[in-house]
């Protein structure tokens, strides 16, 4: 199955190298496809690690280990593999990462503990050892790799590469941050996740560098949605080389911690939004604003609630400004709101007002901005000074297609 | 645009008249279609309600008034307006409602709120006055009619009429109960309602009724999905006439209260699963078994987190028994559950077991059984006794070019 590429799709940003960081691909043949699909990150001594991860009450044993893993904040090596999830396989999935652990950690010298493992694709089938093995050996002896490389080498069904680039400045040193990402939805029988990967020279403490992930996740990746189905295998990584020049960034009063957060969450924003540019069957990529909500936390439930409504996401698709559908969006939520205080617009065009449609509402403008790519839609709650912003996509036949027509 | 009837239907049942129930319809022609589209039932005087509500913040004014006519326990009179919603109309759209129930409360010499009104359609649109005026007068001076007009006059975008009948004894009396529902999904732009009456001339308390409702619902309408998007507007009213020749059932130590409750279930359970056969887009009726809950309630949760998934719908669509979605989606739902406790089955046949896929599974039978229109998908969770049965349908082209092709 050939999959066409997003008309949303952005093309690759030029980003640097970064100081500590060597990137290899080398080909594993997990499924029968002709590129690099297992990613082999060399890291310096004393990367910095924090990582978050899916929720799912079935997670893989890589997200298993993984989370162990932050917990000790340091790392040496990432390695992907693209095209098996090894999710719902057992202790023989266990066993393979172990030993893509182990086979690492002997070839840089390195504790097992140190090498974070990553997989996506299939459900249900153990990751193959042999392929494993043979693949990590040719890529400890490939050519060093650039990023849209490695971005392409951890793709399944994306449509194509993704990466975001920021950089800050930590006093007078700049550092650079580059992040990649893998994901769009899934596809039979494969389950689609969310793979990112964020890699900086910044000098930064573990513990802090988790809360800045945690703080940067709240508002970038816990905002995306395709389908509403939470992946078993979703992994969001950040590894902080400290090769850059600068005092150690370990609390907000460092100097630069402000500077390093922004960055890093703008890197994290970049990534989040390109997997909703690469969402499977996607038309149109949504804005969804909600403002006026009791607290922030409410607004963007409220703002999933919309975006996750596949009547909301068809009438977007259908380019029609159907604010019907928002209002049971809303009214769904569970959250605090008012029929008699609520007012939903589109393209910065309110269609209704304080519970009621508006008297003198052209409809010309609004239709105009739904035949776009990008879609703006505001709904404010009259309640409180809560907001957020949810990205999404439409839902279109190409998302049937995807899912249901072809077989595994 | 005329939709073909859903391959699921099933034909309209015989349904004997109910003592004390007389139903009227009348071309109110709120849409510009060539059909009844009001619908007035007038109940003999001492009849007991009950009634159950969309949880929507954003209901419409018929529900925020069904709610405090179902605390007085009595009504008289039932109008069904179908084509307008009357939902998100403010004060005008309350007026409309409250003009339609002095109107008829004149009619028939009763209290205006002895007269319960529901609205289906376009939302955003009050209630046009003059045509609810006419329509209800033309209505007051109409033939009787049947189950099946009735049935067919409060359906907006339903492609069958649908109804369902269960009798019961109450010691030597035998007792009918009839039922009718409304209900399939969503049309650009208007948003269905689930609307379902259930009639029989058997004698109960108003608040002993309810509780039976309540009991009934959380097993039958509580239980199915279509996409997960909750209307401003679903309503289930229950009224007992007390026509038939029994003692009042006040309590579960009443004669006959197990059986008429269990004959109101099976009443609730076949309207419930029509909606679900008219699901729009519909090519599968799906059956979600989950056992091995923590608690009944705990299953139900993950039947509808399996039922509402787009990706386990739209593999089913796709004949594919996929069931590592399936295990996304118990993962997702966040009850409690253990990867390697799970398992999951098609058609009779487990396809994994405690967490493994199963060693010599044979997808022949599961393949030929997912062909077929009625599936069977079970999950067992392996954590306690706790189980549910959730009823959807299938994902398909149909639901997005329903929602999304077809402009309002």
């Amino acid at each position: 199955m050939d999959l066409a590429v997003s008309p949303l799709a952005l093309s690759f940003p030029e980003m640097p190298p970064i100081d500590g960081v060597t990137l290899r691909a080398a080909r594993a043949r997990y499924k029968d496809w002709n590129r690099a699909d297992l990613t082999y990150v060399e890291l310096s001594e004393g990367t910095a690690l924090a990582g978050v991860f899916t929720r799912s009450l079935c997670a893989s044993s890589e997200v298993e280990l993984g989370r162990e893993q932050v917990r000790g904040g340091r790392a040496r090596a990432l390695v992907v593999n693209a095209g098996n999830a090894n999710a719902f396989t057992g202790y023989r999935g266990r066993e393979a990462v172990e030993a893509i652990m182990k086979q690492t950690a002997e070839h840089i010298g390195c504790l097992p503990v140190e090498v974070l493992v990553s997989s996506t694709g299939v459900i249900g089938v153990p990751l193959p050892q042999d392929k494993a093995r043979q693949g990590l050996a040719a890529a400890f002896a490939a050519d060093i790799a650039g990023w849209e490389d490695a971005a392409t080498a951890i793709g399944t069904t994306d449509t194509f590469a993704k990466g975001a680039h920021a950089s800050a400045m930590i006093g007078e040193q700049r550092v650079e941050l580059c992040g990649i990402i893998k994901g769009s939805g899934m596809i039979a029988p494969d389950m689609a996740t969310m793979l990112g990967y964020v890699f900086t020279d910044a000098a930064v403490e573990p513990a802090f560098l988790q809360n800045l992930l945690n703080a940067a996740t709240a508002e970038t990746f816990n905002c995306i949605t395709v389908d509403g189905d939470t992946s078993t295998s979703d992994t969001v990584l950040v590894f902080a080389t400290g090769k850059a020049d600068h005092a150690v960034i370990d609390s907000w009063e460092s100097p630069g911690a402000d500077a390093f957060a922004a960055a890093l969450t703008d890197v994290c924003r970049n990534l989040a939004q390109l997997v909703v540019r690469d969402g499977e069957g996607a038309s149109k990529f949504i804005n969804v604003r909600v403002s006026g909500a009791v607290s922030d936390d409410s607004a963007r439930k409220v703002g999933l609630a919309i975006a996750n409504s596949p009547l909301v996401k068809t009438a977007i698709a259908g380019e029609d400004a159907n604010w019907g559908r928002v209002v049971m969006a809303v009214g769904k939520a569970g959250e605090p709101a008012d029929r008699d205080r609520l007012s939903i617009g589109f393209g910065g065009v309110w269609a209704a007002r304080d519970g009621l449609p508006v008297e003198d509402y052209d409809e010309t403008p609004v239709a105009e901005h739904l035949k776009g790519k990008e879609i703006e839609l505001a709904v404010d709650l009259g309640m409180g000074s809560g907001r957020a912003v949810v990205w999404t996509c439409d839902l279109t036949h190409g998302y049937i297609s995807i899912n249901a027509d072809y077989r595994s």
